[in-house]
C-alpha cells in the first residue's frame, strides 16, 4: 500500500474517523475512580463494537479491576505478529474551570481536537485503529494482528498486570507497536529509544492533631507546613541532583552513539520557553537537557498541600501536610529499590515534634532502552520514511508508560515506540489536544508499518 | 453587688443568656468574605436591638467594610469610663466534615456549646453583655459604659481602623475591658499581660505557566512545589530562629520580674501533648515554653498549596506554589518593618528558575505589655479575686487581638485584657465549643469589674 493510496483513504475517510474519535473522547474513562468505572466499561465496550464492525474481532476481558479490550486477526505465519498496545483511561481533568470547553465534550477548533484524552491516548490509539481498518478493508494486512487496550495506564495498569502471566500465549507477538509518544520539537518523524520508569509515594506529616491557633501555639507546635518543605528540601542537593542514599544504583549510563543522537537533536531553551513559560532549569546541574530528561533519574513533588487554602487567611498552624512525591527512574534501576530508598530517606529526615507516615507507594515499572540496532527499530523507520521529508529522529524520552516493558517480555516481542504528540498538545493538563494532521501522520505511519513487515 | 446575688442573677436568667447566645451563634458572620456581608449586617442588628432592650442603647455604625455596634449609656461623672470591645465575626468554618455538629447551628452538649465562635469571640463577648445587662437592670453600673463590637477582627479590623481617627471622642474612657483571651491551664483567673502583633503575606513561585508532565519535563522544568519548599527552608535557621535579617529589630526582653511571674507558671509537656496532640517541639531551642510564645516573635506558614491534591496520583509539575505566612510580633517590633524584611528575604531566596510574587500583604497591629503596676490590671485583680478562690494568674500570650493596642491609644484607655478561654475551646478548628461555666465565670468577673471602679 503505497502513501498516496493511503492518503486517498484517509482524507475519503476522514469525517466518519473524527466523528468516532469525538464519540471515544466523550467517555469519562478516568481509570483510578470508582466512580468511573461504569464509564470504564461503556468506553470499552464501544472500542470492542467498533473494532469488530471494522474486522478486527475484538472482546472485552475483565480484569480484577478496569477491563481491557482484545481484538485478533490472523495472517500469514510467515509476516511477523504485531501485538498494539493502547490505553483508553485518561488523566484527571481538573482544574476544570481552566478548560476553554468543557474536558468530556471534544471541539475541533483551528484543526485541532480539544478534550481530555485528544491525544493521551485516545487520539494516537485511534489514529492506528483507524490505519488497521483500513488496511483490513483493503485487504492489505499481511502479518496477524493483535489489539490490547487497557484503562488503567494512568494509575498503575493494575489490571493488565494482574493477566499478564495467564494471556501470556494470547498476547505472544513478534513486535509490540505503541503509539503513546511524541516527536522532537521540529515535528520530525522520531522513534522513542526509552522510556523512563516511574513509582509513586504520598508522605504525610502530622503534628498537632487539630489545626491549632497560630498566635497561641506559635513557637510552642511544631508546624507540620514548615517541616514538610524543610523534609523535602533534604531529597535534593543544591546542584539538583537526587541526595538519596542509594537512588542512583544500577543507573547505566549512555553509550558513546546515544549520547551523540541524543544530543544532535537541538534543544532550544527559547522554544523551551515559549512553550511551557518556564526556563528549563530544573535537574542536575551541568548535563545536556536530552541527558538529564533521557538517561538521568528525577524525584518530584507532584503535590504539596497543607492548611488554609481559601481567600485571605486564617491564622493557623495546620494539623498535617502532604506531598505526592513521584520518582522517575531509567533503565538499570529497581523501582522498588529506589522507593524503599526515599521512605527510608524521608523517616531519617523527619524535623523534630513531627510524624511520618507513608500511607501510599506503588511502582509503575521500571525504565528501559531499545537497542539502536533492532530488528523492530530499522521496520519503524523504513515507515516513517514514507510519511515525511524530515529524517527519523531518535529520542530517549522521559515520560513512562510503565506497562510497556512488562508487556514486551510477556509478548516475547520487540517493544516500538512511535508517537506524534508534541508539547503543544498539554497532555495531563487543561486544554489537551491533537491535531487532525498529527493524526493523519501517525495513520500514515501506522499504516506503513504494519502493512510492510 | 456582691458575688452571691450576681450567682443568683445568673442562675435566674441562665436560661434566657444561653438561648439568646445561640441565637447571637447562628450567625454566620465571617468578616472578610463579600457573600457574608448580609450575615455580618444582620448579625450586628441583632447585637443592637439585644442591647437597646437590655437599656443599653445603641446603633450600627457603618464604616467602609463591616458594620460596628456602638452602645453608651451614662454614669457618674467621679467613676472611671470603661469602653468595651469585642468582635461579632468569626473564622472560617473549614474543614467542614471535621464538625460533629454544623457550625452555625449551636448545640450544647455535657455542659458546652458547640458552634464556630462559641468562644471566639460571640460566646466572651456575651457573657460581658450578659453581666451588664444585669448591672443595668439593678442599677449598679456606677460609671458610663461603652460598647464597640466589630465585625472583622479575623482579617484585620479595617472597617474600625478606617474609623478610629473619627470616633475619637465618642470612644474616650479610662479603661479599655476586652474579653477575646484565655486563663493558664490551671484555669485560674488570667490576666492577659500582653499581645502579640501579627501581619500578613502570601506568596507565590510560579514556574511553568500551565500543569506540565512530569516524565516528559521532569529535570527539565524547575519544579515551584520544591522551590517553594527550598524558599520556605530558607526562613528559619536550624535552631528554630527567623533567619530573616531585622527580623528581631526593636524587640524588648523581659524584665526579671516578667520573667519571673511568666516563668512561675507552670508548663507541662505532657498536658499540652494531651491538648493538642504535639510535643512542643516549635519555636526557639533553649528558651521556656513561657519565653517562645510570650516575649519571643514567630514566623509561620498557614497553608502551603502546590499541584494535584485529589485522591491517587497525577504525574505533573505545577505551574505554581503558594504559602500563607503570619508573622507573629512582640512589644517594640514595627509590623511593616517586619513585612517588609520577610519580603525581601523571599525576593533573595528565590530558586533558579522560578518568579516570585507577592499578592497580599496586610498588617494586623503591633504587640503591646501592659505595667505590672497599672491601675486597671489593680481593678481587675480586685474582680478576679472574688470569683475564684485560685490566685490569679499573669500570663504573656501568644496571640493576637491586633486593633488593641490602636483602640487603646484612640480611646485614651489603659487596656486590660481577661478571658475564660482554654485550650479545650479549639478555637479556629473544628468543633470549637464555650462551657457554660467558662461562661458563667467571665459573667462574674465582669460583673464585678464594671460594678466596682
Amino acid at each position: 500500500v503505497d502513501v498516496a493510496a493511503l492518503e486517498h483513504a484517509f482524507d475519503t475517510n476522514r469525517d466518519r474517523f473524527l466523528r468516532d474519535w469525538m464519540e471515544l473522547l466523550r467517555f469519562p474513562s478516568l481509570g483510578g475512580f470508582p466512580e468511573r468505572e461504569g464509564d470504564c466499561e461503556r468506553c470499552a465496550a464501544w472500542l470492542r463494537d467498533w473494532l469488530s464492525a471494522a474486522g478486527l474481532p475484538a472482546e472485552v476481558l475483565s480484569t480484577p479491576h478496569r477491563p481491557v479490550v482484545f481484538a485478533e486477526r490472523g495472517g500469514r505465519p510467515d509476516a511477523p505478529t504485531v501485538l498494539f498496545y493502547g490505553h483508553y483511561d485518561v488523566q484527571p481533568a481538573d482544574p476544570l474551570e481552566q478548560w476553554t470547553t468543557p474536558p468530556f465534550d471534544p471541539h475541533l477548533r483551528a484543526g485541532r481536537m480539544y478534550a481530555r484524552g485528544a491525544e493521551d491516548n485516545k487520539g494516537q490509539l485511534f489514529a492506528v485503529l483507524a490505519a488497521a481498518a483500513t488496511l483490513v478493508r483493503n485487504n492489505a494486512l499481511p502479518g496477524a494482528l493483535k489489539i490490547v487496550l487497557e484503562g488503567e495506564e494512568e494509575c498503575g495498569s493494575r489490571g493488565l498486570y494482574a493477566k499478564l502471566a495467564e494471556w501470556k500465549r494470547r498476547l505472544a507477538a513478534d513486535v509490540l507497536m505503541v503509539a503513546d509518544t511524541g516527536t522532537v520539537p521540529s515535528g520530525a518523524p522520531t522513534i522513542t529509544m526509552g522510556l523512563r520508569g516511574v513509582a509513586f509515594l504520598n508522605a504525610r506529616l502530622r503534628g498537632p492533631d487539630h489545626d491549632l491557633h497560630s498566635g497561641t501555639h506559635g513557637g510552642l507546635a511544631p508546624n507540620p507546613a514548615l517541616g514538610m518543605a524543610r523534609l523535602l528540601t533534604t531529597l535534593h542537593r543544591p546542584d539538583g541532583s537526587v541526595a538519596v542514599a542509594g537512588y542512583y544504583d544500577g543507573v547505566a549510563p549512555p553509550a558513546d552513539e546515544e549520547r551523540r543522537l541524543a544530543d544532535a537533536e537541538p534543544f532550544d531553551p527559547a522554544e523551551y520557553r515559549r512553550a511551557t513559560g518556564c526556563d528549563p532549569a530544573g535537574g542536575e546541574r551541568g548535563l545536556s537537557a536530552a541527558l538529564r530528561r533521557g538517561f538521568r533519574p528525577t524525584l518530584e513533588i507532584n503535590g504539596l498541600h497543607s492548611g488554609y487554602a481559601g481567600p485571605g487567611t486564617k491564622t493557623i498552624i495546620p494539623s498535617e501536610a502532604e506531598a505526592k512525591i513521584s520518582l522517575r527512574l531509567v533503565a538499570g534501576q529497581d523501582p522498588a529499590h529506589c522507593l524503599e530508598a526515599v521512605a527510608r530517606h524521608l523517616a531519617a529526615h523527619v524535623p523534630p515534634g513531627l510524624r511520618l507516615d507513608i500511607p501510599e507507594r506503588a511502582v509503575g515499572g521500571p525504565g528501559f532502552r531499545l537497542r539502536l540496532d533492532s530488528r523492530a527499530v530499522a521496520r519503524a523507520r523504513r515507515a516513517l520514511a514514507g510519511v515525511s521529508p524530515q529524517p527519523t529522529a531518535f529520542l530517549w524520552e522521559g515520560a513512562s508508560v510503565p506497562v510497556v516493558s512488562a508487556l514486551a517480555e510477556a509478548a516475547g516481542a520487540e517493544p516500538i515506540l512511535v508517537g506524534f504528540g508534541s508539547e503543544e498538545d498539554r497532555i495531563h493538563a487543561p486544554d489537551e489536544s491533537f491535531s487532525v494532521e498529527q493524526f493523519r501522520k501517525l495513520f500514515l505511519y501506522a499504516a506503513r508499518f504494519l502493512s510492510h513487515p
